[in-house]
């Protein structure tokens, strides 16, 4: 693997977990971390959760919660150092109806473990300008 | 080194850097940063600051608007993967006079190279609860 293979492959898993996210299934996120995963957000982990259960029980109180939307990854940047590479973003959704939504600022801690790429750890915070 | 050893060395990078912040002196932030550090924050990096050079021009612009004031570290976390610590924590800072000041939840992704911990990677956001 080349570090442009990693690069590519850390992006569709970033894909793959949003393209359920933004179809209301916040469980694709899950079948990406890693067991020793932390995660911060603006929603309800303004306390970071800690590890992959704790991480499941938060994601499954937002099940019903997320909109149907469709999502543009922006100037997304992958910083590759070996068996880990960090990948940050802005996420910016739309409604249906074309109206931008919340947009947001991303960053991902990749693990590769076994072959996999796994988050190990992520931040997810509003944009306002 | 042992794990151990490399936690309590990144902290101390940390402190350091926040000792400075804390008195007012953004510049000690840039001494811990590597020639590729990536920052977000909720204040004037929403959209991501990339490069050495880039995010000294951004705190130089945050010079003179740092009130002086002490702060506590809340629950850090250090996950080490090899030359690569990921450390997540909040920042709770107090005006001299001991009022609470915004808090913030933060990640910085530090990288160890010629035997140096440096912060390739930081995300700062507003806690609000």
């Amino acid at each position: 693997m080349t570090q442009s293979d990693d690069q590519a492959a850390i992006l569709a898993h970033e894909r793959r977990a949003l393209d359920r996210w933004s179809q209301g299934d916040p469980k694709g996120y899950i079948a990406e971390c890693a067991s020793d995963v932390t995660y911060f957000d603006d929603i309800g982990a303004h306390q970071r959760v800690d590890g992959l259960a704790a991480v499941r029980g938060y994601f499954a109180s937002l099940e019903g919660k997320v909109p149907t939307h469709r999502y543009e990854i922006v100037n997304p940047k992958l910083q590759m150092y070996g068996d880990i590479g960090v990948l940050t973003m802005r996420y910016e959704p739309f409604a249906p109806d074309g109206k931008p939504l919340q947009r947001w600022k991303a960053t991902m801690v990749y693990r590769r473990d076994g072959g996999e790429w796994r988050v190990v750890h992520a931040h997810w915070s509003m944009v306002k300008e």
